[in-house]
C-alpha cells in the first residue's frame, strides 16, 4: 500500500491511500485495521505534504560499507545517531531554502522508515512489526557548519533541511533496493541497501533502547558514498527502487 | 505568574496558575490574554508534569565563562547547539531511569526558557517578547556514551533524561540568578547566570535563525562548572533563585 499525507481544501492534513491516479482517504495508517473512504480524489488536485508528522526524526552517521571505505574509516560497531527537529520537515516538491550564512549545502540520499506503533526496548527480530513502511529522505546538510561546530545539530536542522516522501510504501523488503541521488538529471549517488552496515530493523531496535518511538517517528538509515553540494536553482531527487521519487528544488533564502 | 501543567482526574494535562497553595485553571499560557478559572484546586491534590509539551528541546554546550576556564577552553564565538527528543522530558518528582548500559550518569543544572510564540529569524533585542518565562532543567547525560560517540545525541536522549519544572516563572529577569545543583542535600554546582557567555535572548535569537521555534519549545542555557555523577537512589535538585526547585530521584532500569 502507498500511503500519502495531503492537504484537503480546508488546509487540513489527511492520510490517504494511493490507487493509480487517485487517492482514497483513510482514517489512520497507524493501525492494523484501516478504514478507507470510497470517493476517489485525483492526486493532481491536492497538495502532497510529508507522509508523516513525526515527534522526532533520528538519523545515523556512516552506515554503508563502501562509504566507510571511501572515507578510509573502520566500520562502526554501534550506530552513531543524531536528530533533526520536526520543524525541518518538508514534503515532495516543497523548496529547500539555502541559508544565507551557509557556504556549502550538501544532499544525502537515504532510505527512511516510518514507525507504526509505540516501540520501547524492542529487539531487531520483532522490529519489522513496528515499521509502517519506507520512504525517501534527503539529509540536507550545511557541510561547513558541520565541520565548524563538531556537533552536527545546527548543520542538519535548518528549516526545510529534511525533505521526506513522496509517500510511504508499506509492502516492500528494504533489502537490496537501489538508492539514487539525481541532481539536475545527473546521477550523483547510487548504491544498494544490501551494502548497509546496520539494517533498518537493527537501527529501530537500537534506537528504541535509547528512546521510546511513537507512530509517525522517522528513522533514516544513512547515506552512501558520493555526497556533494547543491546551489540555488538545482533540482534534487532521491529515487528509491520500489518506492518512488522525492523531488525538491533549492531556493535562495529571502533577505 | 507561576504556570504549571498538571493532570486532572481524567488524566488530561491542563495548564494552571499557581496562587499560594492553589492552582487556578487557565486556557493557555501562550497568549497575551489568559482566561483563568475561579475554582481553586489544591496543589497537593494533582500530579504536576513538565510545564510544557515541547515540539523540540534545544540545548547549548559550554556557556559559562568559569566552566570554560575550568576546562581550559577558549570562549566560543557562537553557541554549539544540540537537542533532546520530547520523549526524554519528565516533570518535577518523576524518576530519572539509569540505563543498564550506561557507566556514568551525570547531572547538569540549567536555566531553561520556554517559548511563548512562533519565532522565526528574530533578533536578540526582540527575543524577550518571544519568551514565556523561565524554569529549571537537568541536562542528564551518559558521560561515557558522550565520549564514545563524539556526537552527543544518544548520551543526552534516553527516556527521562530531561527533567523540567516544576513551573514556569513569567515575571523574572534571567540576569544575576543563582543556579544550584544539590545532590542528596549537598551543593555540587553553584553559579550566577551573569557568568553566561550568551544570554537567553542571544540563544533564542541565534536558534530562531536556524529553526522556527513554536509555543512550548524549550531552550536550555548550558550548565556551569561542577558537573558530576549520580547513582540509583540519589535525589537530585536543580534550584534556581526566584523560580523554584526541580527534584527528581534516580532509579535503576527495570530488567
Amino acid at each position: 500500500m502507498k500511503i500519502v499525507r495531503f492537504l484537503t481544501s480546508d488546509g487540513q492534513p489527511n492520510y490517504g491511500r494511493i490507487d493509480g491516479e487517485n487517492i482514497y482517504l483513510i482514517d489512520t495508517p497507524f493501525s492494523d485495521t484501516i478504514k478507507m473512504g470510497d470517493k476517489p480524489i485525483a492526486i493532481d488536485s491536492v497538495r502532497i505534504v510529508a507522509p508523516s508528522a513525526p515527534s522526532k526524526i533520528i538519523l545515523v552517521g556512516l552506515n554503508y560499507k563502501e562509504h566507510a571505505r571511501e572515507l578510509g574509516m573502520e566500520l562502526p560497531t554501534e550506530p552513531i545517531i543524531f536528530m533533526k527537529p520536526p520543524s525541518a520537515v518538508i514534503g515532495h516538491l516543497a523548496d529547500i531554502i539555502y541559508p544565507s550564512n551557509v557556504a556549502q549545502l550538501d544532499y544525502e540520499a537515504e532510505l527512511a522508515c516510518v514507525i507504526k506503533k509505540r516501540a520501547h526496548r524492542i529487539n531487531a527480530k520483532e522490529a519489522g512489526d513496528y515499521i509502517l513502511g519506507y520512504t525517501c529522505l534527503n539529509d540536507v546538510t550545511a557541510r561547513d557548519l558541520q565541520k565548524k561546530d563538531g556537533q552536527w545539530t545546527r548543520a542538519k536542522s535548518f528549516d526545510t533541511f529534511c525533505p521526506v516522501g513522496p509517500h510511504i510504501e508499506t509492502e516492500i523488503d528494504p533489502r537490496g533496493l537501489k538508492v539514487e541521488l539525481v541532481l539536475n538529471g545527473n546521477t550523483r549517488q547510487r548504491c544498494e541497501t544490501s551494502d548497509m552496515i546496520f539494517s533498518p530493523e537493527d537501527l529501530v531496535a537500537f534506537i528504541s533502547r535509547v528512546m521510546t518511538l511513537f507512530p509517525g517517528d522517522i528513522i533514516s538509515t544513512g547515506t552512501p558514498k558520493g555526497v556533494g553540494p547543491m546551489v540555488p536553482g538545482d533540482e534534487v531527487e532521491v529515487q528509491i527502487e520500489g518506492i518512488g521519487v522525492l523531488r525538491n528544488k533549492v531556493m535562495p533564502s529571502p533577505k
